[in-house]
């Protein structure tokens, strides 16, 4: 029995739900509302006392970490492989899904929290958001929720990462020059920890993400939205995209 | 034929070397001096672009990433496992690596950087680091060299580093009571990729790791400097460990 603990198709959350589909696996959908800081409740935090999804829960292991979650789905699951058998290659694999949670995620994330949370807040009656943030357990996670939240990155900050998901962009172009997907010649979880980092960016800063300057992952965007599995884990959304205000 | 390109047995260079004598395995050792700056020599860069130890060179193939290094040793080299059989223990191994790589690794790091690089600095000519700077390959190396050669790490971030290998050697202590190894009941990847960055803690923060703190940590560190592997890692050394000014 597999339970999935998870938000929409997006960020951390598609890279589990996608490798799920990806191999044909039955799971317990369980959807945990962010707007609404479910993942905070002491409900969740039960499951995952990092107050954090993606989570799964398979035969009484919890297993955190949407990079390490996908690992373990395709040790226990390796029917449909998403690890290249090439040892070379599954390093290439490990190394790039290491620079997106390392590098791309955490520069694109600082603008989503930045465009998103300020409007999640405003909603919320006053003092409301002081005993929510309570209730979150790790403090970086708390100082970005204030920071985010009191719209306090500041513009060095932003630039910064906006600089970095260019450079990411960059990378990516670099690694689908060298091969058809990011680990090689076969379609990997390199593939699967990424695409959700990759689709926002055209919302957010079109410049780095058109034909004209990065026509290979404009290419690789296509070839991953037709894949069935994609298309199954996007239908399991429950709101559009959100629009940002910059 | 294995290439391991590394520094002294600490830091990230002791997670291969640690894996390597483990395993048994024969490899060629390239020294590469860090305070003389030849991670940024137009030579190594043609084996890491990144400018970065370790390396990995196998079968004409470059592994770069120690975590990512020891992860293609256990799959090229399964003879003697380093990672554990049940896949949630396999799970719990990679999460913890990640917790060092992302958190403590960088936490206590910033600390290193700030005690010794301005001594680095300080014997060389002038206008000799300016020259030596513009060889880094990654911005962000090129920023961290320039801040803790300057003393610009501010107060603040120094005071955050130094909870954060706090918070990091109480989550070691948690783990050790839960199991005798890291990742459970097998000695893994996750005690090999760890050892490294707790030798140095008593020497920056005694406060947090001593017998009345973290007693399980110490029985660890003990447990660990015993294995001969460890001691033929440490044996490999040139230097002795740097004194810190504080």
């Amino acid at each position: 029995m597999l339970d999935l603990y998870h938000y929409e198709p997006s960020a951390n959350s598609m890279k589990p739900m996608l490798c799920l589909k990806e191999k044909g696996l039955e799971f317990e959908s369980h959807y945990i509302d962010l707007h609404s800081f479910e993942q905070h409740s002491p409900e969740f935090v039960k499951v995952n006392p990092n107050g954090q999804v993606p989570a799964l829960i398979h035969d009484g292991a919890v297993i955190t970490e949407s990079t390490v979650i996908n690992e373990y789905l395709d040790d226990v699951f390796p029917q449909v492989p998403l690890r290249p058998r090439d040892p070379a290659a599954r390093a290439r694999m490990r190394i790039w899904s290491k620079f997106v949670d390392e590098y791309f995620c955490p520069a694109l994330s600082m603008h989503g929290w930045n465009a998103l949370i300020p409007g999640i807040v405003e909603r919320l009656k006053k003092g409301e958001f002081d005993q929510l943030i309570e209730r979150i357990p790790l403090k970086e996670q708390r100082d970005k929720w204030k920071t985010a939240a009191t719209h306090s990155f500041t513009e060095e900050q932003l630039a910064d990462a906006k600089r970095k998901v260019g450079v990411s962009i960059e990378r990516m172009e670099q690694m689908l020059a060298q091969s058809s997907w990011l680990a090689g010649a076969d379609y990997s979880l390199a593939d699967v920890n990424t695409i959700s980092m990759v689709t926002p960016v055209p919302r957010f800063f079109p410049e780095f993400l058109n034909e004209k300057v990065a026509p290979r992952t404009m290419d690789w965007v296509r070839r991953m939205s037709e894949r069935p599995a994609f298309k199954a884990a996007i239908a399991m959304g429950r709101k559009p995209p959100p629009a940002i205000s910059k």
